[in-house]
């Protein structure tokens, strides 16, 4: 391995790479097994693709992943630990749906009833389920057709189900919604992987007892935070890593100013971040092909507050789908727990994103604030504070929420590439996880399996 | 932008990122302009996927880009400006296919005409011809059908075209042998756009007149050894850039140690390559995601050395095509323009380049020798010198022989991230060229484009 002169030399048990929720879950994991590490992060914070900040007048607001659904169990654990408060997203009244033509139609219930392409969709995701009852989340390259599943997009499997023009619509929302990506660019066998992590498609599309539930008091990075300050002086923010070297003896990572030596390294990284790292020895070709068939989603949020959340005077939730020529796919209610301001989040994702994100700041809040008032009233259209945040643009993120797989990244690279040790490196981050891939909760369980893994080769080690 | 101090500063009018042919090509455009500029390259040798070496003896070996076909103009005219001769491939004799089962068949003439699935495969090439005319190679976004066939893999193609196993076999290595990926993992229309880019299936796959016709004497790196002695000392090997930045005044290219300031950069870089550069301000999304759906293929070219090539004495041409299990899809005579020694070219692409470069170099070195002498003869088991190349480990290629698209890439990202400039910084590299995509030739000429591109913007400066 190399040698250098003037930087700060640390030794450490284990090294991680990457202060998200995987990096910390790790880092707390070994803490908690006495076993020492250093974690080097990049950005100036804490927490990754999750980020909140608090606005004027001490609003506080989560720009990235925000929710916990009741069988997010490794989250609401860690959440309880540290004592971080959870209240039920808001989603009292009617929703509304902003069909294709422009007609905005209310209704009640988790889901619409009726309206163009809903049964067609509905038989169509129930398709999906059942194939996705045959993935075999620890080791998906043995699901039984993954490489037939693998080897097309969502696209052509959609179009080979269904010619209903309005149910096309509805699918590449869902897609849209849960990958931030267009069905014809995202894996069928991906769709069905990330289906059976999460439990089906309910679960990842619905609220109220689903991955939408409920949001954190103090904001999804509450618990991140917390877990910062019990790393204290281990944690190094603003250390982009550089280099990873190994050996028969060790690791050693290198940032612009540190070098840290460790008997094991877990990098916890989106797939892109990791590619950006130059490894001695390389990686091997399986690994290298996983994350170079994992591009990130294309999202944004923005924000828009008032006074009050108007929106319930009038019977309506604040929820809503949008299937038009705005950038808007979908609005939320994220007011506070208690009964003011009033916010509602709009996501724009997938081409619109791209379209959107290419527009003069002025242009893109003036067309948000006009998808939210075609959803919530003209009021909406006159917010006391807006705010954005494109992941995409995100220097570290680079997208959001995760990374999915391209056709034939599971078939030519999976078995060894997805999260299989690369001798003394093992892997986390929410893409490496079998039960709730690219959720927060995956990254968490994703954290505490690569340190469990470690803490394991240590003791054989001796 | 950022401030710096204790590094060089050098001022220039255009730098260009990437010393291999497009990077080169470039530089020499500006430099018959009269432009000033330098050119920062992350090696420590100039033509990047092209890589001549003297072996033992003198013999010049390619383990990179190799060959020049008629049509080539650009390439041809780059070596006959500087006096680099060619000489026809090697191919008089019988060529052999390995077939599935291990039959070994030899056939003369540029295909067989009669084998397993032949038919089949024929008329299956036949429609991607067909379908590759309707191709808009300078604005492939606009080609009639781009949405429908860019959301499907090859592999869907060619399975709802035929069911005959032996016709998807030579389908795959077509895809392996002009990709170096698996029919699994590439866009259907991106395999349509590079056909349409090179003049259609035959011209990718032959030799005589086509793709494989020529070789060049002193190797495939002469002609760009020959444009970096030109530029002397404007050229800086080893500076691998790690940030590009752009306000209105111009460009800042940051490598370790350098820092040079230009009004306007061109980079030359695989696309991996560009995303592994922190821009300020950040990539479009539509640039940024059509890198990130842009992987390189996987290939490894091993050469073994022989007295004499003995092959043609027993009336062999020593090119063949293996669809057997071991590690070889292609072999060719790679034998010098004169009589002796004897050389053996072998590819090694795909999935089994993945499994192969996991073996310990004595197992790959023994499995290759294998598929040589069942194309051979027994003789070729005992090379006298043999030497391997796996790009997909090369630190700076990280594969080859080019990055293919994965399916969505030309729909989601292509109009706007393909190669339009981004303010100041222009794109070169053979994955942005309109003929030849992929090849040495599409490099210079993306060089050439860009450079003219650059001359032009500065005229309009003043």
């Amino acid at each position: 391995m190399w040698e250098e002169t003037g930087m700060d030399l640390i030794e450490s048990e284990v090294v991680i790479v990457g202060a998200g929720y995987a990096g910390l879950a790790a880092a707390l994991r070994l803490h908690d097994a006495g076993v020492d590490c250093v974690v080097v992060e990049a950005a100036g914070r804490v927490a990754g693709r999750v980020l909140t900040e608090t606005r004027a007048g001490g609003l506080t607001l989560d720009h990235g992943g925000q929710w916990v659904g009741p069988t997010q169990t490794h989250l609401l654990a860690l959440a309880a630990r540290f004592g971080c408060g959870t209240f039920p997203t808001w989603e009292t009244g009617r929703h509304v749906e902003v069909w294709h033509d422009g007609t905005t139609v209310p209704y009640l219930g988790a889901a619409p009833a009726e309206g163009p392409g809903i049964a067609e969709y509905t038989r169509v995701t129930a398709v999906l389920d059942d194939l996705a009852r045959t993935v075999d989340t620890e080791a998906p390259w043995r699901t039984p057709r993954c490489a037939q599943f693998d080897a097309c997009t969502a696209d052509s499997f959609f179009r080979s189900h269904t010619t209903d023009s309005d149910a096309l619509r509805r699918l590449a929302l869902g897609v849209q919604g849960v990958w931030c990506a267009e069905p014809y660019e995202i894996s069928l066998f991906h769709v069905l992987f990330y289906l059976a992590a999460a439990g089906g498609w309910e679960q990842l599309m619905e609220t109220r007892g689903c991955a939408q539930d409920s949001r954190f008091t103090e904001g999804a990075a509450a618990p991140a935070r917390a877990v910062a300050d019990l790393l204290g002086a281990r944690l190094r923010l603003g250390e982009p890593v550089v280099r990873v070297a190994q050996d028969a003896g060790g690791v050693r990572v290198r940032t612009a100013s540190t070098l840290v030596e460790a008997r094991r390294a877990i990098v916890a990284l989106p797939p892109h971040a990791v590619r950006a790292i130059r490894f001695d020895p390389g990686l091997p070709v399986s690994r290298d092909g996983w994350l170079s068939h994992s591009p990130m989603g294309r999202v944004a949020k923005a924000h828009a507050v008032y006074d009050t959340p108007f929106w319930r005077a009038t019977g309506l939730s604040g929820i809503a789908t949008l299937y038009d020529d705005g950038p808007v796919g979908v609005v939320f209610d994220n007011s506070p727990a208690g009964g003011a301001p009033g916010v509602l989040v709009a996501f724009v994702y997938g081409d619109r994103l791209t379209r959107w994100a290419d527009l003069d700041p002025g242009r893109r809040r003036d067309e948000v604030l006009a998808s939210l008032a075609r959803v919530a009233g003209d009021a909406a259209a006159r917010p006391l504070d807006y705010t954005e945040k494109i992941w995409s643009r995100d220097t570290f993120a680079r997208g959001g929420y995760e990374a999915y797989m391209t056709p034939g990244g599971w078939t030519g690279y999976g078995r060894r590439g997805w999260r299989e040790p690369t001798g003394h490196v093992h892997w986390a981050g929410t893409e490496t996880a079998s039960a709730w891939n690219g959720y927060i909760d995956g990254a968490i369980s994703s954290g505490y399996r690569a340190a469990d893994d470690v803490i394991g080769s240590l003791q054989a080690d001796g």
